[in-house]
Protein backbone atom coordinates (compact mmCIF):
# COMPACT_ATOMS: atom_id res chain seq x y z
CA UNK A 1 0.00 0.00 0.00
CA UNK A 2 1.06 3.19 -1.18
CA UNK A 3 -0.32 6.67 0.74
CA UNK A 4 0.36 9.65 -0.74
CA UNK A 5 0.86 13.18 0.97
CA UNK A 6 -2.39 15.11 0.88
CA UNK A 7 -1.97 19.32 1.23
CA UNK A 8 -3.47 20.58 4.61
CA UNK A 9 -4.89 22.89 3.00
CA UNK A 10 -6.73 20.75 0.83
CA UNK A 11 -7.99 18.37 4.12
CA UNK A 12 -11.25 20.52 4.26
CA UNK A 13 -12.64 19.03 0.99
CA UNK A 14 -12.92 15.76 2.48
CA UNK A 15 -14.60 16.40 5.73
CA UNK A 16 -17.09 19.41 4.58
CA UNK A 17 -19.37 17.20 2.93
CA UNK A 18 -20.22 14.87 5.79
CA UNK A 19 -19.37 11.61 5.53
CA UNK A 20 -19.46 8.45 7.80
CA UNK A 21 -15.40 8.30 9.43
CA UNK A 22 -13.82 6.25 11.30
CA UNK A 23 -11.57 7.30 14.27
CA UNK A 24 -8.24 5.43 15.42
CA UNK A 25 -7.26 5.67 18.78
CA UNK A 26 -4.44 3.67 20.47
CA UNK A 27 -3.69 3.45 24.07
CA UNK A 28 -0.64 1.31 25.76
CA UNK A 29 -0.04 -0.18 22.47
CA UNK A 30 -3.48 -0.96 21.95
CA UNK A 31 -5.03 0.11 18.66
CA UNK A 32 -8.87 0.43 18.60
CA UNK A 33 -11.38 2.21 15.91
CA UNK A 34 -15.35 3.45 16.34
CA UNK A 35 -17.53 4.74 13.51
CA UNK A 36 -18.03 8.58 13.73
CA UNK A 37 -20.48 11.42 11.99
CA UNK A 38 -20.68 13.86 14.28
CA UNK A 39 -17.31 15.84 13.03
CA UNK A 40 -17.07 19.76 10.76
CA UNK A 41 -14.71 21.72 9.91
CA UNK A 42 -13.30 24.51 11.70
CA UNK A 43 -10.53 25.87 10.33
CA UNK A 44 -8.72 25.58 6.70
CA UNK A 45 -5.15 25.77 7.87
CA UNK A 46 -3.93 24.46 9.74
CA UNK A 47 -7.23 22.22 9.83
CA UNK A 48 -9.06 22.63 13.04
CA UNK A 49 -12.09 19.88 12.88
CA UNK A 50 -14.43 19.37 15.80
CA UNK A 51 -15.95 16.19 16.80
CA UNK A 52 -17.78 14.44 19.64
CA UNK A 53 -16.87 11.34 21.31
CA UNK A 54 -19.03 10.23 23.43
CA UNK A 55 -17.85 9.45 27.03
CA UNK A 56 -19.59 6.16 26.92
CA UNK A 57 -17.22 4.84 24.12
CA UNK A 58 -14.24 2.86 25.04
CA UNK A 59 -12.39 5.48 22.33
CA UNK A 60 -13.12 8.50 24.41
CA UNK A 61 -10.60 7.74 27.84
CA UNK A 62 -7.82 7.03 24.86
CA UNK A 63 -8.62 10.55 23.09
CA UNK A 64 -8.48 12.29 26.59
CA UNK A 65 -5.98 10.78 27.94
CA UNK A 66 -3.06 10.23 24.89
CA UNK A 67 -4.42 13.45 22.45
CA UNK A 68 -4.01 11.64 19.62
CA UNK A 69 -6.36 9.85 16.73
CA UNK A 70 -6.18 9.20 13.27
CA UNK A 71 -9.46 10.29 10.99
CA UNK A 72 -10.01 7.15 8.45
CA UNK A 73 -12.62 8.02 5.68
CA UNK A 74 -13.79 4.86 4.20
CA UNK A 75 -15.76 4.35 0.92
CA UNK A 76 -19.05 2.72 0.26
CA UNK A 77 -17.20 -0.46 -0.70
CA UNK A 78 -16.78 -0.16 3.38
CA UNK A 79 -20.14 0.51 4.37
CA UNK A 80 -20.73 -2.96 6.14
CA UNK A 81 -17.63 -3.18 7.98
CA UNK A 82 -18.06 0.65 9.35
CA UNK A 83 -21.32 -0.56 10.66
CA UNK A 84 -20.04 -3.96 12.68
CA UNK A 85 -17.31 -1.41 13.77
CA UNK A 86 -20.33 0.97 15.33
CA UNK A 87 -22.00 -1.90 16.73
CA UNK A 88 -19.69 -3.39 18.89
CA UNK A 89 -17.63 -1.83 21.76
CA UNK A 90 -13.37 -2.28 22.07
CA UNK A 91 -14.09 -2.79 25.75
CA UNK A 92 -15.02 -6.56 23.96
CA UNK A 93 -13.90 -6.85 21.07
CA UNK A 94 -10.18 -6.53 18.78
CA UNK A 95 -11.44 -4.79 15.66
CA UNK A 96 -8.71 -3.97 13.63
CA UNK A 97 -8.60 -8.30 13.73
CA UNK A 98 -12.67 -9.19 14.01
CA UNK A 99 -12.96 -6.60 10.74
CA UNK A 100 -9.86 -7.45 8.76
CA UNK A 101 -8.64 -3.88 8.78
CA UNK A 102 -5.13 -3.43 8.39
CA UNK A 103 -3.88 -0.52 10.65
CA UNK A 104 0.07 1.03 9.10
CA UNK A 105 1.78 3.28 11.26
CA UNK A 106 1.26 6.78 11.05
CA UNK A 107 4.31 9.50 10.46
CA UNK A 108 3.60 11.90 13.66
CA UNK A 109 1.01 9.95 15.93
CA UNK A 110 0.67 7.05 17.89
CA UNK A 111 -2.70 5.36 16.50
CA UNK A 112 -2.27 3.78 12.77
CA UNK A 113 -3.66 4.63 9.79
CA UNK A 114 -6.57 2.41 8.25
CA UNK A 115 -4.65 0.91 4.74
CA UNK A 116 -8.40 -0.04 3.23
CA UNK A 117 -9.65 3.75 4.25
CA UNK A 118 -9.22 6.31 1.30
CA UNK A 119 -7.88 9.14 3.33
CA UNK A 120 -6.00 9.26 6.74
CA UNK A 121 -5.64 12.35 9.01
CA UNK A 122 -2.96 12.26 11.43
CA UNK A 123 -5.07 14.54 14.51
CA UNK A 124 -3.71 16.05 17.92
CA UNK A 125 -6.08 17.49 20.40
CA UNK A 126 -6.00 20.92 20.43
CA UNK A 127 -9.02 22.24 22.99
CA UNK A 128 -10.41 20.34 25.39
CA UNK A 129 -12.96 23.08 27.01
CA UNK A 130 -16.00 21.50 25.83
CA UNK A 131 -15.00 18.20 26.49
CA UNK A 132 -16.32 17.67 30.09
CA UNK A 133 -19.77 19.48 29.25
CA UNK A 134 -20.15 17.90 25.65
CA UNK A 135 -17.17 15.44 24.89
CA UNK A 136 -16.58 18.13 21.61
CA UNK A 137 -12.84 17.63 21.12
CA UNK A 138 -11.20 20.11 18.51
CA UNK A 139 -8.40 18.39 16.54
CA UNK A 140 -5.29 19.95 14.60
CA UNK A 141 -4.68 17.54 11.41
CA UNK A 142 -1.35 17.75 11.53
CA UNK A 143 -0.40 15.02 8.90
CA UNK A 144 -3.02 13.63 5.71
CA UNK A 145 -2.58 10.70 3.82
CA UNK A 146 -4.49 9.68 0.69
CA UNK A 147 -4.81 6.53 -1.29
CA UNK A 148 -3.90 6.87 -5.27
CA UNK A 149 -5.31 4.09 -5.99
CA UNK A 150 -9.29 4.72 -5.08
CA UNK A 151 -9.71 7.31 -7.57
CA UNK A 152 -13.16 8.31 -7.12
CA UNK A 153 -14.44 6.91 -3.80
CA UNK A 154 -18.40 7.43 -3.14
CA UNK A 155 -18.81 8.32 0.80
CA UNK A 156 -21.45 7.02 2.89
CA UNK A 157 -23.91 9.54 4.96
CA UNK A 158 -25.60 8.33 7.75
CA UNK A 159 -28.87 9.00 8.45
CA UNK A 160 -30.11 6.67 11.78
CA UNK A 161 -30.57 3.34 12.27
CA UNK A 162 -27.73 1.98 9.45
CA UNK A 163 -29.57 4.19 7.09
CA UNK A 164 -26.75 5.64 4.50
CA UNK A 165 -26.97 7.85 1.79
CA UNK A 166 -24.14 7.26 -1.06
CA UNK A 167 -22.95 9.64 -2.71
CA UNK A 168 -24.50 10.82 -5.93
CA UNK A 169 -23.95 13.08 -9.01
CA UNK A 170 -21.11 16.19 -8.45
CA UNK A 171 -22.21 19.16 -9.63
CA UNK A 172 -20.14 22.79 -10.48
CA UNK A 173 -21.70 26.04 -9.92
CA UNK A 174 -19.52 28.58 -10.44
CA UNK A 175 -18.21 30.02 -7.16
CA UNK A 176 -14.69 30.82 -6.22
CA UNK A 177 -15.38 29.94 -2.77
CA UNK A 178 -13.31 27.26 -1.10
CA UNK B 1 -46.97 26.86 2.85
CA UNK B 2 -48.30 24.47 5.70
CA UNK B 3 -44.60 23.69 7.08
CA UNK B 4 -45.20 20.23 9.66
CA UNK B 5 -44.01 19.77 13.34
CA UNK B 6 -40.80 17.94 13.59
CA UNK B 7 -40.12 15.61 16.51
CA UNK B 8 -37.34 17.04 17.86
CA UNK B 9 -35.24 13.33 18.59
CA UNK B 10 -35.49 13.35 14.45
CA UNK B 11 -33.64 15.90 13.93
CA UNK B 12 -30.39 14.53 13.50
CA UNK B 13 -31.22 12.71 10.63
CA UNK B 14 -31.15 15.87 8.82
CA UNK B 15 -27.81 17.39 9.86
CA UNK B 16 -25.78 14.50 10.49
CA UNK B 17 -25.07 13.38 6.90
CA UNK B 18 -23.88 16.91 6.15
CA UNK B 19 -26.15 18.99 4.01
CA UNK B 20 -25.50 22.57 3.13
CA UNK B 21 -27.45 24.79 5.00
CA UNK B 22 -28.72 28.03 4.93
CA UNK B 23 -28.28 29.98 8.12
CA UNK B 24 -30.92 32.49 9.22
CA UNK B 25 -30.71 35.58 11.47
CA UNK B 26 -32.44 39.06 11.64
CA UNK B 27 -30.89 42.16 13.83
CA UNK B 28 -32.84 45.12 14.42
CA UNK B 29 -35.90 43.91 12.49
CA UNK B 30 -33.19 42.84 9.64
CA UNK B 31 -33.30 39.24 8.50
CA UNK B 32 -30.16 37.45 6.44
CA UNK B 33 -29.27 34.43 5.61
CA UNK B 34 -26.02 32.51 4.60
CA UNK B 35 -24.86 29.62 3.19
CA UNK B 36 -22.95 27.17 5.95
CA UNK B 37 -21.12 23.43 5.66
CA UNK B 38 -19.60 24.13 9.20
CA UNK B 39 -21.67 22.04 11.58
CA UNK B 40 -22.41 19.04 13.45
CA UNK B 41 -24.44 17.48 15.61
CA UNK B 42 -23.79 17.52 19.64
CA UNK B 43 -26.63 16.08 21.27
CA UNK B 44 -29.79 14.19 20.15
CA UNK B 45 -32.28 15.18 22.84
CA UNK B 46 -32.82 18.24 23.04
CA UNK B 47 -30.92 18.62 20.05
CA UNK B 48 -27.63 20.48 19.93
CA UNK B 49 -25.62 21.86 17.03
CA UNK B 50 -21.97 22.94 16.33
CA UNK B 51 -21.58 25.40 13.77
CA UNK B 52 -18.40 27.41 13.15
CA UNK B 53 -19.80 31.53 11.59
CA UNK B 54 -16.27 33.28 10.66
CA UNK B 55 -16.12 36.48 12.27
CA UNK B 56 -15.62 37.91 8.80
CA UNK B 57 -19.33 37.09 7.68
CA UNK B 58 -22.28 39.37 8.56
CA UNK B 59 -24.00 36.64 10.08
CA UNK B 60 -21.47 36.32 12.80
CA UNK B 61 -22.32 40.17 14.65
CA UNK B 62 -26.03 39.31 14.30
CA UNK B 63 -25.55 35.60 15.88
CA UNK B 64 -23.62 36.60 18.52
CA UNK B 65 -25.94 39.79 19.72
CA UNK B 66 -29.29 37.95 19.68
CA UNK B 67 -28.33 34.40 20.35
CA UNK B 68 -30.83 32.84 17.73
CA UNK B 69 -30.98 31.61 14.22
CA UNK B 70 -32.80 29.22 11.75
CA UNK B 71 -31.28 26.25 10.30
CA UNK B 72 -32.77 26.04 7.09
CA UNK B 73 -31.96 22.84 4.64
CA UNK B 74 -32.41 23.31 1.21
CA UNK B 75 -32.84 20.38 -1.47
CA UNK B 76 -30.96 19.98 -4.83
CA UNK B 77 -33.03 22.59 -6.46
CA UNK B 78 -32.04 25.41 -4.63
CA UNK B 79 -28.51 25.10 -5.59
CA UNK B 80 -27.78 28.01 -8.02
CA UNK B 81 -29.15 30.15 -4.88
CA UNK B 82 -27.13 28.28 -2.34
CA UNK B 83 -24.19 29.51 -3.88
CA UNK B 84 -25.31 33.23 -5.32
CA UNK B 85 -25.17 33.47 -1.27
CA UNK B 86 -22.54 32.00 -0.84
CA UNK B 87 -20.73 34.59 -2.67
CA UNK B 88 -22.50 38.32 -0.93
CA UNK B 89 -22.84 39.46 2.10
CA UNK B 90 -25.86 40.97 4.10
CA UNK B 91 -23.28 43.76 4.25
CA UNK B 92 -24.71 44.74 0.80
CA UNK B 93 -27.32 42.78 -0.07
CA UNK B 94 -31.24 42.29 0.84
CA UNK B 95 -30.39 38.48 0.10
CA UNK B 96 -34.43 37.18 0.75
CA UNK B 97 -35.44 39.90 -1.74
CA UNK B 98 -32.34 39.43 -4.12
CA UNK B 99 -32.81 35.80 -4.13
CA UNK B 100 -36.77 35.76 -4.09
CA UNK B 101 -36.63 33.79 -0.69
CA UNK B 102 -39.58 33.65 1.33
CA UNK B 103 -39.31 34.39 5.16
CA UNK B 104 -41.81 32.86 7.38
CA UNK B 105 -42.39 34.17 10.80
CA UNK B 106 -40.95 31.59 12.73
CA UNK B 107 -42.60 30.07 16.38
CA UNK B 108 -40.38 30.96 19.05
CA UNK B 109 -37.02 32.62 17.86
CA UNK B 110 -36.99 35.82 16.19
CA UNK B 111 -35.35 34.83 12.85
CA UNK B 112 -37.34 33.94 9.73
CA UNK B 113 -37.96 30.02 8.34
CA UNK B 114 -37.13 30.18 4.75
CA UNK B 115 -40.29 28.55 3.30
CA UNK B 116 -38.54 26.72 0.26
CA UNK B 117 -36.59 24.59 2.44
CA UNK B 118 -37.69 21.44 3.02
CA UNK B 119 -36.78 21.96 6.60
CA UNK B 120 -36.20 24.58 9.14
CA UNK B 121 -34.25 24.38 12.76
CA UNK B 122 -35.08 27.12 14.89
CA UNK B 123 -31.83 27.49 17.49
CA UNK B 124 -30.90 29.16 20.29
CA UNK B 125 -27.05 29.75 20.77
CA UNK B 126 -26.42 28.07 24.37
CA UNK B 127 -22.63 27.91 24.62
CA UNK B 128 -20.38 30.45 23.71
CA UNK B 129 -16.89 29.38 25.06
CA UNK B 130 -15.26 28.85 21.88
CA UNK B 131 -16.29 31.55 19.74
CA UNK B 132 -13.41 34.12 20.91
CA UNK B 133 -10.66 31.27 19.44
CA UNK B 134 -12.69 29.44 17.44
CA UNK B 135 -16.07 31.27 16.01
CA UNK B 136 -17.23 28.12 17.03
CA UNK B 137 -21.12 28.40 18.31
CA UNK B 138 -23.47 25.66 20.59
CA UNK B 139 -26.93 25.87 19.52
CA UNK B 140 -30.18 24.13 20.72
CA UNK B 141 -32.66 23.48 18.75
CA UNK B 142 -35.97 24.60 20.33
CA UNK B 143 -38.79 24.15 17.72
CA UNK B 144 -38.06 22.08 14.00
CA UNK B 145 -40.52 22.01 10.78
CA UNK B 146 -40.65 20.27 7.91
CA UNK B 147 -41.96 20.75 4.27
CA UNK B 148 -44.67 17.74 3.78
CA UNK B 149 -44.64 18.79 0.50
CA UNK B 150 -41.06 18.03 -0.26
CA UNK B 151 -40.97 14.40 0.44
CA UNK B 152 -37.89 12.95 -1.18
CA UNK B 153 -35.33 15.97 -1.23
CA UNK B 154 -31.75 15.39 -2.09
CA UNK B 155 -29.45 17.54 0.04
CA UNK B 156 -25.96 18.68 -1.53
CA UNK B 157 -22.90 18.73 0.25
CA UNK B 158 -20.20 21.00 -0.99
CA UNK B 159 -16.59 19.70 -2.25
CA UNK B 160 -15.16 23.62 -2.49
CA UNK B 161 -15.06 25.59 -5.11
CA UNK B 162 -19.04 25.37 -6.36
CA UNK B 163 -18.57 21.89 -6.66
CA UNK B 164 -21.14 20.02 -4.84
CA UNK B 165 -22.51 16.01 -4.47
CA UNK B 166 -25.65 15.19 -4.60
CA UNK B 167 -27.45 12.61 -2.70
CA UNK B 168 -27.54 9.21 -4.78
CA UNK B 169 -28.53 6.06 -3.34
CA UNK B 170 -30.26 5.33 -0.19
CA UNK B 171 -28.76 2.31 1.07
CA UNK B 172 -30.12 0.25 4.47
CA UNK B 173 -27.82 -2.07 6.30
CA UNK B 174 -28.55 -3.59 9.73
CA UNK B 175 -28.18 -1.37 12.68
CA UNK B 176 -29.98 -0.09 16.04
CA UNK B 177 -27.74 2.24 16.63
CA UNK B 178 -29.76 5.98 16.07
Amino acid sequence: MVMKDLPLSEVYQLLEPGPVVLLSTSRKGHANVMAMSWHMMVEFEPPLVACVVSNANYTYAALRATKECVIAIPALELAPIVVGIGNCSGRDVEKFKKFKLTPVPAGIVAPPLVAECFANLECQVVDTRLVGKFNLFILQVVKAWTDPVQKHPKTIHHHGYGRFVVDGEMIKLKSGKP
